[in-house]
């Protein structure tokens, strides 16, 4: 599975600001990509308030280094770029990020070695219509989401599926999820864990009201457009970023996206499922036994 | 389990202005409750914009001509009175409106033989505190919910349950319900129904993440504190209604309310559950078999 | 998407012996048949103890007449002989069966215009190992699963993924389904609906102790080994078919197999969320709404 | 909350014989109750085979040894003879298990202080009936079954609530539980938690198919009646126990029981809810983050 790949020379390191140690460990992997003989060149980035945009061309790699919230926004930048992503931690663990602060050396060595592959994720693109019109639209790697507002009330969400009625949910909101974003908020809703490389999109209500709530995997190719009907106001937000307001007159398409997110991965293919496995289950000294 | 009971005189009748057909229902039934001996009153009541509110003094019963939403509204007024309420349906059906369209003539005069009986259902008591200090409260017939705010983010609400840390959620939300809201947000949400006299509160997050999302029914008597932690906006909003902002030293208490909503019932006694195996269960002609 | 595809000459129709509606309609379409220059043969089967297995080669069609149920056991003949399959309903609706009792007699005429088109679903293959020897296999169309006996305890199924060690459930039983299966049991276990032509596989325990009971959909290509550890019986079925007992030296190796179930199917090609969207959502007239 | 108590003198201890962890820890604990002036005695009690059943005559108290299934077993002979009784680990933790290896020493001493309360658990009464005769009956402590035996396939569990018709499930099984078994089965079928002292049972489906699968609290005094109707193998199970054979003739009646099971705790009132946060959090270090 793993192939020898081309060993990147031009590396963007992005350290997440916000987060001292990312900062510290940003300047002992700069130094190392530099004794490898690459030209690394670090990007000090505020993810809140980003006040200026890195120049991604010529890169043949951008490091992040904080947690899964700062490799999703580094995400967007590169995906559009075809610049291949790779995260170092410096916070929580999470799903995204591939190597803790422990590993990164060794691994960094492995990445000089071609010892690496590129995992391929399929990303979303969200059209937002008005009257009509494309009013903008959203590269989206992990879910967008069509829900409430402030008012804590059911929505109702019709959902059409390519260009035909599907079906309406009562909810809190609806979540159009990838298979990366099938560990984020999709898996808070109850959703399945998807394999990172499928190109199927997810659909799933948040708190449905009598109706059965189970997630939908569509076909590849599938195309929805989701509208927010009712009198409470309804938003909907890509990747946790600020929600926009909808109408009713208003609706957001969702199909795949022709950019993919490129993710270096060192580990062996099963790594996924194996992480996963730690991450979901509790314990086990707390089972509960009848037997003992 | 139905005893004879006072024959009430004072009645105020509330239809839902915005529903037409509840307007030709009350005048229906206020020549009806005429005609049997007692005052009936009319109020056309704009639940949406409330211009003044029906004075409650002297009524000996208080009957909304709506929905649950038109019956939870009146809720709010007869039980700090102390007012028994009936509701009668004009619109969809629900799990507190007692009477349907076809069924309120002949069970009016089942009520003027005090042929039926009263439910007391345990309300609660949020009391908001910001800076130590009692800000506002609400009398709570269903539920009330820390969550996000406007923005599509999970949120931490921390929980102190009879003055100790309890534990913490990620989470959308939490709702802390009443039994008569364990059919309304909190059934949408994952949780149990609730017999509708139990005087426990039953605590449930909204798209936990990575924890068991378990309902938790507390023991009578108890008494929690949520507060919402971390740097997204989050709200706190009493039935559904206007959403109020809090900060992270802000808190809300919750503990069972002295006033109970009185709800005027002639069903059998396992008339809650009947209606709920209907409402719950789907046509069994779609049933999933292998053996036929 | 519909393409025109050959006519079908050598048909064989098996009706459910067990329904006398679908011995009626088996004669009615076996004249229509006749009449439109096929060669149909009826095959009367009895399908909780078949005596005698129909002859199916050299046929290009097989029309089951009968549920879900009965559909699935036919396809246990058709897959190994690569004969397509067509379901017309006697009997309860569900998932599988294309025809309703009213739309057949349409609809074959459509099927003689090649107006129709064939959809492969993968099925797995069930490979059941005692002392390191292959003791038997099945072809596996809903699902595999390992769980309890008779004793009403949980077991331990541990799960090995491409050879290497997952993780361990403790669960009433762990679920291996096909697309297929994601309408069968899997549903009912809390799974999601994956698209009838997706070749992954869902693992998915059932009533799972103290861990999140999610579905995890894995890569294509994957094999999962499955053994029941523990004191207490555990067996393995197939489809619904007779429980085989394990102990903790067996295993159950799962890959996908080489035989489809090519399914003739008329419907535009939503037609599968369409029929779902009706299955799983409740009356909208018992919606539980606040704001009437 | 801690009253003081009358102080045991007649204490029967039983270590479950299976545990050599908890013969060591019997015997300690025989000295030490010796040493402080009351009368223990040492079963050791085979819970898989019992060949002798103890004498609970003029018991003052049982204390078990092992884990939560020691207690469950003990339990079942305490109840009737109105013995109180405390679990000490030797084994995996649970919910039910007062005391771990570390803490017995300092908690006996707090008992011969008077220093604990003693919490009352409703049980229930299962009885079941063969063509309309009682034919067998038993305590419950967790809950009682009815679900499918061998054969994987569910069956359809008939519920009547108080001596009418409820409703129908079509599901693996149908648990009706006590408080004290919200944390077993029940909780793995996704049921919520109760508090330890509730007197009500929860009514819950094992994978329902196409209904909602929501636990339902019953109210106080309630009497469910279960029949298995369908062709598979249904049985029924009591805590676990060895499983009994149903036909559609039969049926089992569950009401309370006039037994409760009393438990000795030291804690203060809040523990309960305090050990369930633990066990039902998973460790924050690998919450999943947009935000770092």
């Amino acid at each position: 599975m793993l192939q020898p790949l081309s060993v990147p020379k031009e590396i963007l390191i992005m350290p997440n600001a916000a987060l001292p140690k990312a900062t510290a460990i940003s300047s002992q992997l700069a130094r190392r990509l530099n004794a490898l003989g690459a030209h690394p060149e670090e990007f000090h980035y505020d993810f809140e308030k980003p006040a200026r945009t890195p120049d991604l061309s010529g890169r043949d790699l951008l490091i992040t280094i904080g947690g899964d919230g700062t490799l999703l926004r580094a995400g967007h930048l590169c995906a559009p770029a075809g610049v291949p992503l790779l995260g170092v931690q410096a916070g929580r663990l999470g799903f995204l990020v591939e190597l803790s602060e422990s590993q990164w050396p060794d691994m960094i060595d492995r990445l000089f070695q071609g010892s690496y592959h590129l995992e391929n994720r399929m990303m979303l693109l969200a059209q937002f219509f008005q009257a009509g019109q494309l009013k903008d639209q959203w590269d989206v790697i992990n879910e967008i989401v069509v829900c409430r507002g402030m008012d804590v009330r059911p929505i109702e969400v019709r959902v059409d599926l390519n260009e035909g009625y599907l079906t309406s949910y009562i909810a809190d909101g609806l979540i159009v999820s990838t298979a990366t974003g099938s560990t984020a908020y999709a898996l808070a809703a109850g959703g399945p864990i998807l394999p990172p490389e499928l190109r199927n999109m997810l659909l799933l209500p948040i708190a449905p009201h009598l109706s059965l709530d189970r997630a939908v995997v569509l076909a590849e190719g599938a195309c929805v457009a989701l509208r927010a009907l009712g009198e409470h106001q309804a938003v909907l937000s890509v990747d946790g970023m600020a929600p926009v307001e909808m109408t009713p007159e208003d609706y957001v398409r969702v199909t795949a996206n022709t950019h993919s997110l490129q993710m270096v991965r060192f580990g062996e293919p099963n790594y996924f499922y194996r992480d996963l496995a730690e991450v979901l289950h509790i314990n086990p000294v707390l089972r509960v036994e009848n037997h003992d």
